[in-house]
This record gives C-alpha cells, structure tokens and sequence, in this order.
C-alpha cells in the first residue's frame, strides 16, 4: 500500500489527504502556518454534513517528513520557489510526485527536481475553503483529472502506478478520471480559469455579473477561444462544444467567487504565471493568437504589483 | 486680424503656426527645447517637396509672450501640467484657447483656467514628424475638425469666433471642418486612436501588422465597439459605416507607427489618459460597456510604469 506525503496543507491538500487518511491509507502532513492547530487539535473537515475531526501525523519541517510514495503537491503554485527544498526529502528514491496545481508549469519544475519520469499531475474541481486554521470546509465537488506528465506534452498513457493512485483515491470516494494525456488536460481547465479568474479580479465581479453584461460575457468568450487557439497551437484541439458547455455551466452557477478572487481579496499572491503566464510563453506566436489573453494578463500583473 | 500664441514649438505646433505665419498672421512660438534653434537657425518646415524656413518670433517663457487673441494649445497631452503657468500670459483678457490635442481632458483643464466660454478645440489628423530642432517634417495630411467646447459635452453652434479662426488656418492652406459638437468630434476620433494607438504599443506592432492577424484585427473592431457603446452612452451616436470605413481605411494605408508607439519608443510619456483614462472615467457603467478598453488601459500604464 502507498504511503503519502501532503505538502502543503491549505484546502486542497487537507480536504485530499482526510480523504486518503479516511480510507486507511498512510499519510503525513507538511503545514506551515496550519501546524500547531494540527498537530494539537486536529484536522477538521466539513463535507457533505459531516464533520470529521482527524489525528494526523503532521509536520512543519520537510526534513522530518518519512520518506513516501507519493508526494502530492497541494500548495499553491505561487509557493513553488519551496518546491527544491520541500520536495527531495519527502520522497522515497522511487516515488513520485503528484501536482495538483491550477495552471502550468508545475509539473515542469517538479520533473526539474526529480527528473521526468517521476511525475504526474492531476486537474482538481473542487469548491473548498480554509476556514479556520487546520479547518477545511468542502462545499461542493472534488473530482480530479490524472495523467502522467511528459516534458514534450505527448500522451503518457494510461499506466499501473496512475491507476493505483487513482484507486487509493477513489477508496476515499474521491472521483478521478485517468486521462491519457495530462498537457491536453490542463489546456483544457484553462478555457474556464483563464477568463473567469482573471475577469473577476480585473473588474472586481462575480461569474453571473460577468455573464450578465454582454461586453464582458463576449469577451469571456473570446479568452476562451483564444485559450483553444493556442491549445491547437500546441497540438491539442478544444472543441467547440467543450467551450459552449464551459459558457452554459457558468450561467447555470450560482455566483462564484474565483479562487484569484478570493487570493487576491484576502491579499495572498494570485497563481498569475500557472494561468497566464506560462500557457502565453508555451506558444511562440501568442500575442497574435491570444491578444485579449496577454492584456488580462499584463493588468493581472500591475495589479498584483500595485498591492506589493 | 487675430494674433496667435503657439504653445508647444513640436511637430503639430510647428507645423500649423507655420501655416498661420506662411498666410501673413501675427504668430507667436512659445519653444522649450527648440528654443535655440529656431531663435537662431529659424523654423524649418518641410512639407509638399517644398522647404521654408521662417523667421519667427519664438520665447522661451511664456510670460515674455505679448498676449494673443488666440492661444493654440498644441502640447502633448503629458505636458498639460505646465498649463496653468503658460495660458494666462498668452492670451488677450477676451482671447481664447484653441485646444489642439489627441484624446479628451484638454479643454476641460483650459476651461478651468480660463472659464467656459473661452474655449475651442481641434482634432487634427496630421501625419508630421520634428526631425531635427526646430525642423519639422509635413508627411501627409492636416485637415482639423474644429468646434466650440461646452462643459456638458452639448453642441456650442456654429459660431463667428469658430469661423474666423477656421478661415485664418484655411488661409495657411489648412482644410478645416467646422463641426457644431466637438465633444462628438472627440468621441469619433476614438474610435480610431483607441485600438491602433494601444495594440501597436503594447504588442510592439505596426497597423498592418494588427490588421494581418485575426484574433488582433477583431480585437481592434471590438474596442471600435467599445469606444462607440462608451459614446452611444455619452449621447454621441457613432454609427456602424463609420467603424467599417475605419477598419476598411487602415487596411488601406501603408504600415503606420501610431504617435503613441513613437512617443513610447522614444521614451516619452504617453497619453494614456488623454485617450483611454479620461474616456473611461468619462461613463460610469464603462467596466461593463468597455472591459477590453480598461484592460488594455491598465497594460500601457503598467508598461509606462515599468519604464519610468
């Protein structure tokens, strides 16, 4: 049975590793400024009605983490410069690393620390907040795409060690889907989070109030294209239909604050570079490809260095 | 016959007060850096295949300036902090300020110096350039539109002041529209100055080149749109021929440095507010009418920003 380190114990990586935990797998928690409410009171999650107050092994320091399996990446992708000092020693030397980031660029500086064949990476939907300190209110999905990572974006299959993971987490009732290949993946996440996360801190709204002015739904629309645009460049096409139903689905919503809302809101750095950044500088020709993307992108930026 | 004061010895400045000068007016030339040259060497205009260099009375303050019937403000819209000090010494106690100046906010300034009704401004459509000190050179068009300003952006007529003075340019051979609304006239000319002036600035690309590429071209037409829907809520009717004539316009003329990307390239500041700053903040709902404008805004000042 694998074992499991989370780095990184915010809303994502508590609500994933409690689940793991639940389903009686071994699993060791690094937290920074989460720590002493874990280690002295627990790790506390609210889901579906139920409040489950856990006794985990938790850790502030990577160094005194056991060596696992799988370290699964849960910090934010702004958090990634910890990446080369956190990641090695919470690894046995034929484990893998796990990165459930938003956005690129993870993956890549992970393979960069391990090398290229130690990694896979998964697309997380879920709706979960940090609520208190070593406190995790999920309120709605937890789905998680996985795929094995490849350095040049080609298929990496669907192999046993991506299966056995799946199936831990699917022992504690997380939904996964395998996928062949994960670079296509994150393209494809990226047609919802490039507009809607960047739109709603750019002009301070919500997605209904986006989808109710008919400038900034049509320009929602056009970001999503644009992000289709350069996924094509880079060889993975988005369909028409997947962007229609990503448009369909915000209007079905209810108002939602993004997750760079809330960051920015509450004055924490916003994964600008895994969003943005990196997807423009993945595709030679972007500016020509993506000019609306590249805006939002540059006044993200002054944003984010207005409030530095 | 009135006597004019030329704020601003640049291109534009150059170039008209010249005319003015050329049709036998009394013109005055205030000139910073090109003082010295034109004090000495005099005004060299080169325009038509024709080269004249004009004796002119030039002075480096305004203060030494004899008062002017009219006074043609034709700084840059980044040097109208130097208003309050060089309008009232050039201008006769019932003289008046003839704005002559990209982008909104120019007259609004004059008229708090001046009062209201002692206002007038001019779109120009002037394709010169200031080759050297004091030589400036005419490369093609000239045409003003020209009109009364009022505070609340109604029509201030067709007025004997208007006319009089449009006559001493059209003496000078300068075609002049006399326009009954000149806050429409300013909205209008948006429409083209909005998108080529931002995009080749922020994409560091030429006219043609935004037009060549497709997602850059409909990005142009929709901040046309924009900057219409901004005007349309300004109760300025722009209609839809206009914006077809002027995308179909500039796929028609040569590749074209915008006056923002020389200014940009050349390390002067832009006139970021005059043509997206005051225009937004000119309409409440402009976030919802206007999101690829403020983008695009908010990327040219991080770029002036990240230069400064």
């Amino acid at each position: 049975m694998k074992s499991y380190a989370i780095l990184g114990t915010g809303a994502l990586g508590g609500f994933y590793g409690a689940r793991l935990h639940l389903a009686g797998r071994e699993v060791h928690f690094l937290a920074r400024s989460d720590y002493e409410a874990i280690r002295f009171g627990g790790l506390t999650v609210d889901s579906g009605g139920r409040r489950d107050r856990l006794n985990v092994p938790v850790y502030r320091c990577a160094t005194d983490l056991p060596r696992c399996d799988v370290a699964v990446i849960a910090l934010k992708a702004t958090q990634n410069a910890a990446l080369p000092d956190i990641l090695p020693p919470a690894i046995k030397p034929d484990g893998v690393a796990l990165v459930l980031q938003n956005g690129m660029g993870g993956e890549d500086l992970a393979a960069s620390i391990l090398g290229p064949d130690r990694i896979l990476g998964g697309l997380c939907f879920l709706c979960a907040n940090r609520v208190a300190p070593g406190h995790v209110a999920h309120l709605d999905y937890g789905e998680i795409t996985m795929g094995e990572y490849r350095p040049d974006g080609s298929a990496g299959g669907l192999t046993p060690r991506l299966h056995e993971i799946a199936e831990d987490f699917r022992a504690g009732g997380i939904s996964i889907k395998e996928i062949e290949n994960l670079a296509a993946g994150r393209w494809r996440k990226l047609v919802w989070n490039v507009p809607y996360n960047g739109l709603s801190v750019a002009f301070e709204t919500t997605t209904d109030r986006i989808m109710a002015a008919p400038a900034m739904r049509a320009l929602a629309e056009e970001l999503m294209r644009e992000v289709a645009a350069l996924s094509a460049a880079r060889g993975y096409a988005i369909e028409e239909a997947f962007i229609r139903k990503m448009l369909d689905d915000t209007m079905r919503m209810k108002p939602y604050r993004t997750s760079m809302m809330i960051d920015h809101a509450e004055g924490r750095p916003m994964e600008i570079e895994a969003i943005y950044g990196e997807p423009l500088r993945a595709v030679e020709q972007s500016t020509e490809l993506a000019p609306r993307m590249w805006l939002l992108y540059r006044a993200l930026r002054a944003l984010e260095a207005g409030r530095g």
